[in-house]
């Protein structure tokens, strides 16, 4: 059966899922990059990006895993790219170059209507601008019985998360704070919402956290 | 040169240092204990409260850290007890017992006026009233050049912060989220504040966190 998920997601100790000030030139925002700074060096980054050979251990196992089994990906537009308001026009198509990361569709969320994009490697992103519901009745067709990522940022996991559409999350915490930018749990309530840590481990510069989603598993709070 | 410190701080990794339902027989809320495990086991802890050997290595280390130098201490009314309003008599002590683990004197910020209480090995409760700045100068003449701990909770610490008076901090962070509670970081940007991350170490069921304020450190965010 199809799980939504949320994998490899790194936030601060402040809950911080991005830096503020995010632009072309800066796409994590300030700082943003040093809650990245575990996968990084992993074999999984290293082989996606082409860059020698790479660390294995607990990050790079967790890298790997958050590429198993998706079978089709959501993201907002803000993870897809730095253009803001009307497309103007079809030249922008995605931060990953020609043969993106991604191998399956990927549905991005945006206001502003735009042609599917086929890549390389079996990626093709469509627009989706009827909302999360739309986007995740997509996906779930696209995904054929595989997993559904939600990629981020923070404000389309935000989204799915108050939604309740969430199963499982594996976030990876950088012992780090940022002070300011987009907050992934200001306001939420975890185990309100169901959730419950099942599994922790210590990576090199994070801690990942999995929560899994379950009425059985579900804290009355 | 006295500093002002807050060690061995636990927090939940969405930020809450004490659980919802803070009560008598519940003084850390709802899962605050899940907060604090990494100190129960240690050997500073058993040897506080008696009950048999404990463990070494980095929690200990860091509870045992936690208690040095420290000639003063400031804590708010609630860690001291569970008592709201007028006091109504002069039966409560702390949670503590007769030997409370200080043996310096502690300054507990209250509305509510009380004579000092002196307690065997050396801790003496002093009541203020009158705030933090006032709590703070007390505590320094008191603290004779040592260093001065403010012990929390929450609120207290967040007053301190905010005024600009904490110079260094150890937060032990938790790999749970408790949802609702006390949050120490809400509206709380640290690196604005001047705080630096300087060390990081995982501990059996924590990531132990030090920040320090320098101009000389501080981020230009």
């Amino acid at each position: 059966m199809t799980k939504v998920k949320v994998c490899a997601f790194s936030v601060s100790l402040d809950g911080y899922g991005a830096g503020p000030d995010q632009r072309k030139e800066q796409p994590l925002g300030k700082r943003g990059e040093e809650l990245h700074e575990w996968i990084f060096p992993t074999k999984m980054f290293q082989k996606m990006y082409g860059k020698g050979e790479g660390t294995e251990g607990v990050d790079n196992d967790f890298a790997d895993k958050s590429f198993e089994n998706i079978g089709a990906w959501i993201m907002g537009r803000n993870m897809f790219g730095p253009i803001r308001g009307q497309w103007p026009d079809d030249e922008w198509k995605g931060w990953w170059g020609e043969n993106p990361p991604y191998h399956v569709p990927v549905f991005v969320l945006t206001n502003h209507a735009r042609k599917p994009i086929s890549m390389k490697g079996g990626t093709t992103f469509h627009f989706v601008t009827d909302g999360i519901d739309s986007a995740l009745d997509q996906a779930r067709k696209a995904a054929g019985g595989k997993d559904i990522r939600i990629g981020g940022g923070v404000s389309t996991i935000r989204q799915f998360l108050l939604a309740g559409y969430i199963d499982e999350m594996h976030l990876a915490v950088a012992p780090v704070f940022l002070g300011s930018g987009e907050n992934l749990f200001a306001g939420i309530n975890l185990p309100e919402l169901g959730f419950t840590e099942i599994q922790t481990e210590y990576g090199k510069a994070t801690v990942h956290v999995i929560l899994k989603k379950s009425s059985d598993l579900a804290r009355k709070t």
